[in-house]
């Protein structure tokens, strides 16, 4: 059978990489950056996260690019908060707004709720325009969990969206096959995926790019400008401000993939090549 | 029957002015202007917009000030959006989002839905420690339609609270007594009430505050820093910066009160005598 890759039109032995920018949307400080990476800097697409307050504006400001939705059941940050689109009582805290952990959400979320909430995420998306390149799981809450899982996948599939999956090393220790199923169900994703432990991606892309393997790898970073929104709203601001130097002013990613030869794209590749199989 | 100046030991020819601003919560711009504006400037009190994404900060921020509830029902601008507290379907536009303009409330929302939400805007404050001074009414929403309006008074009367209110000038055109219906039910609300239609006080403050009349008067004004967050949230960003000018930096309203011997009160003194009573 033939790999992603040649799927693709590429050869076997190409390393394509996605890049992608995680929670457009989130802050004002997000939109300016993840555009700025997506038109001047190296990143290749963006996942919005439609519940955030600023998610209507990074939607006003769309123009065509390679953007998908991430799934947001959370909300996280203790001073700076969000709520679901669909009057859930299920999905909301004591403060009506998202839980702040997945494992609260797990505690008390309506699978039925969830799998509502997470429809409405999408079809805003397309409401306000936006061309949805994909979906993907914030804080992986709807990724880790198999019962979470076949939503996920349900939306993938019925939506014919490709995916972001976690690589095929952790399906030991989620203690499911959850590749194997999405592509039994005709979904697209990346063979591999980089892990990043928080927010703050350089020192693992440092580490991991040199040893890319062939076919499609998706890594993601959270940028966002410097500003006094960011910093009052965002405990871990100073790694997203790097994350944004690294996709737009640094030299050091840029030249380290143009020496390798390894080659950028979307997810819109991929949602094509499942959109015509 | 001795005036509200005399009830709150002041003489009954004293000009006694609130300087509150309203917002507080709205964005991360709006808490650092509005407790600049309380503790650097001549701001006596605020009012605080509890279902906003950064109500929360400025809840943290508190440290004893004059803070009451902005009763909030709309979520008025198009790019940047908040929810109610409560899942109510009722309360929310298609986006999930409370309406963005009162004409909508009106036309969706249920009163019941309503007097709970609002009532869980007043707990949440309670809750965040605030020791809630007062309510009012954000774009007015509940104060000129009567049957908005018998809420926002029972909400002041069962909390021991003193509200907002319009001047007495606008009770004809609103078609009902909401002044003497206050006072009956033995809530304190100020004598005067100084409109500002939209945002930017300083022009109407100029004119109108050299004629102030004796007793309780209160102006209220929108305070925000200027910061890209928000230039790209508010279209009247220009106003909400020249009323933190008019309160911090500004000599002309700080002179102007102390030559006219003006003095300016919070709503806490209101309340303690509205809860003597």
């Amino acid at each position: 059978m033939p790999t992603l890759a040649e799927r693709l039109g590429y050869g076997p032995e190409e390393r394509l990489l996605i890049l992608n920018c995680d929670d457009l949307g989130f802050c004002h400080a997000a939109n300016e950056a993840v555009y700025e990476a997506l038109r001047r800097g190296i990143a290749t697409s963006a996942s919005l996260m439609v519940p955030c307050p600023w998610a209507a504006e990074a939607a006003a400001r769309y123009d065509g690019d390679d953007v998908g939705v991430h799934l947001t059941l959370t909300s996280e940050w203790e001073l700076y908060r969000w709520a679901p689109l669909t009057a859930s009582a299920s999905l909301v805290d004591e403060q009506g707004r998202f839980p702040r952990t997945s494992e609260a959400v797990w505690a008390q979320a309506s699978i039925e709720d969830v799998r509502r909430e997470l429809q409405a995420q999408i079809d805003q998306a397309l409401a306000w325009g936006i061309d949805v390149s994909h979906i993907d799981a914030h804080m992986g809450t709807v990724q880790v969990r198999p019962e979470y899982f076949e939503v996920y996948l349900d939306l993938a599939a019925a939506n014919r969206l490709p995916m972001r999956l976690s690589g095929a090393e952790t399906e030991g220790a989620l203690g499911f096959s959850f590749r194997d199923r999405a592509a039994n169900q005709g979904v697209t994703f990346p063979d591999h995926f980089i892990y990043v432990p928080g927010v703050g991606s350089r020192e693992v892309l440092r580490q991991l790019l040199p040893r890319l393997r062939p076919g499609v790898t998706e890594a993601y970073l959270h940028p966002a400008l410097d500003t006094p929104e960011l910093r009052a709203a965002a405990p871990d601001w100073e790694r997203r401000v790097d994350d944004h130097r690294l996709l737009v002013e640094d030299e050091e990613l840029r030249r380290w993939l143009e020496d390798q030869g390894v080659r950028c794209i979307g997810f819109r590749e991929l949602r094509a090549h499942m959109r015509a199989s």
